[in-house]
């Protein structure tokens, strides 16, 4: 069994005991109690563990999943846990326990010890840029990048627009970048990894996939949520780590009562899915996770008690460049912070605020 | 440019304007108004083109979207419309004018006309239901599609959960379920289409649906927010017709004041990538759609002004099976109405309630 743990608004016990045993049915054998009586009793349905009140509307339901139900295919367990019920109101997943489906997932192909290996960077905390905007030439975007290789930020990532734009086709793009990068690395002997975004089509992915291993690139980033989660899987097949952007996902995570706890969902579904690091809007910058989810995200990336690799946080969305310090002392190493924005609006220029960003995750 | 429509919960005018600045940047050069106005005057961001206030705590915003954002990726085309501003509470997107990007989508391989002309039904609505529970084995589920075919129901869909479990292995179950609905069809002169749920990872997908053509099956069902928007494209290169199912999407259209509006989502973007039938929760039943936005998913699958062939609604999750006559007068005979538990739960049994389902239909 698969245990779980819901958060459910309800006024009273009566209603949120109902609530929970709508759940174990609609989850599994979704036909009404009485014909599921009148069927053999293997039938897999959910099972009512516990009901806790938490507070005058809210209470934990703990139920737990006949692995039956979905066997090795992650996709149909994301069914159970929260398919049909993502239509419902008041009902909020807040924590799986994996341990009886690890065979479900791989989860990070780097991981954080993986990325730190091949980037040689043992001691401090990650910087990461975004390539912008939509619009940009090819040359344009590697000149983008040669300025931010020189200023010395560690990864340097397509903004999760860039598709394939007739102002910057795919594959003219990352030749560009990724030649720029590499001939900076060479140069400065310093790590410089350009991070395309391969978010497209099941049939495009693939190939967007090839290309950049064929270019000597170590890392992609894509939208799972655009995508299908699935596809944080694919990337590891061309030997390829993958940072997740939260594109088109905030209605999963933005109400305290429906949807899944943000920590659940990017901290662990998408790091068992395969994510290497996963980007979040942080708090404080142009979105709404407050600290303690930022904090649980971070701390479910880095679980060294789940089954897999444990995966970066990066936390972006609006960092400003002077409060990198502050960031690390709060976040602590094992992050990668992204900052985009605050760069491009640098006085003093690009370069000279990359060299600032890096000086400030060396120094702390 | 694309014409677009937001919902902004706001508390006045000036607030209203920043949220559509912010969205304007946000869903664009993702970038800070003074930096983009140091960059090139070809750089595409949104465009504003009205503010209007609806009642005292939100505004319509008019906003248009420059093409070269996405050119012709309906992924890319998604992310501009609400990528990142998911992540932002008080943003609904409820309207897209498509005739400027009709290159980004085919729409529906079959559509209401090709699927009529396939089953043979030209004057009356078509009826549906789903075999299950999962548990059940391959020669069960065929006996249930034996007497689903023999009591007259047109479509006999697996239920959404059915995935390749060992209880019943995807080929196993497809052979034995189309086989039985094959010689009923013969036997009884009329059609009967068995519809397997081919919801899987991006490898297993084109599997399954070469699977399906082998087997003499018509079309599919999968849960595109599980599998990724871009699934619904998949089964017509295979000649199968597709019905997508609502799993997972939920947290997107629940909220008045935030996600997308149910019509848009389901009745127009899944009816874009491809959905020849848009199975959603039904008013009255086991969810919480409302009777505005059932009538909206309707209409806009129907819309016969949008520049792809009509899809058809599949009002389902709890519809009574002695309501159906009330249900044809309200929604119309371009409606798949799909009943599983009613007819699951009937006294007399499945067989005898399928014939009343039929008959209902026939002489609605």
């Amino acid at each position: 069994m698969l245990a779980t743990r819901y958060r459910l608004r309800a006024s009273d016990k009566n209603e949120a005991g109902a609530m929970a045993e709508r759940i174990a049915l609609e989850q599994s054998a979704e036909l009404p109690r009485q014909v599921v009586d009148r069927l053999p009793e293997d039938i897999p349905t959910g099972r009512i563990d516990h009901l806790e009140q938490l507070d005058s509307e809210s209470f934990a339901l703990h139920i737990s999943w006949p692995v039956a139900l979905f066997d090795d295919d992650p996709l149909q367990l994301i069914n159970v846990l929260f398919g049909n019920i993502s239509l419902l109101p008041g009902i909020r997943l807040e924590f799986v326990d994996w341990n009886p489906i690890t065979n479900c997932f791989y989860g990070p192909y780097l991981g954080i010890d993986g990325i730190r290996e091949k980037l040689g960077i043992t001691d401090r905390a990650l910087s990461c840029t975004a390539l912008k905007p939509i619009g940009l030439s090819p040359e344009d975007l590697a000149e983008l990048t040669g300025k931010f290789a020189r200023g010395g930020i560690d990864l340097i990532k397509d903004d999760h627009g860039l598709a394939d734009q007739k102002s910057a086709p795919f594959d003219k793009r990352i030749t560009a970048c990724a030649n720029v990068a590499g001939n900076e690395e060479q140069r400065l002997g310093r790590s410089c990894w350009y991070i395309p975004n391969v978010t497209s089509n099941s049939a495009e992915l693939p190939k967007r996939l090839k290309a950049c291993r064929n270019a000597g690139i170590c890392m992609v980033m894509l939208c799972p949520h655009l995508t299908g989660l699935d596809s944080l899987t694919l990337p590891a097949e061309y030997e390829l780590g993958v940072l997740a952007h939260p594109a088109f996902s905030g209605s999963s995570v933005l109400q305290p009562d429906s949807g899944i706890h943000p920590a659940l969902l990017y901290g662990e579904l998408w790091r068992a899915w395969g994510a290497d690091g996963i980007i979040y809007p942080n708090s404080g910058g142009r979105f709404v996770l407050g600290d303690e989810d930022c904090a649980g995200i971070n701390a479910s990336a880095r679980n060294p008690e789940l089954p897999w690799k444990r995966a970066w946080p990066v936390p972006g969305g609006g960092i400003d460049r002077n409060s990198v310090s502050e960031w690390v002392q709060r976040y602590g190493k094992d992050t990668i912070f992204l900052i985009g924005g605050s760069l491009y609006d640098a006085p003093d220029g690009i370069e000279a605020a990359s060299s600032d960003f890096r000086r400030a995750l060396q120094n702390s």
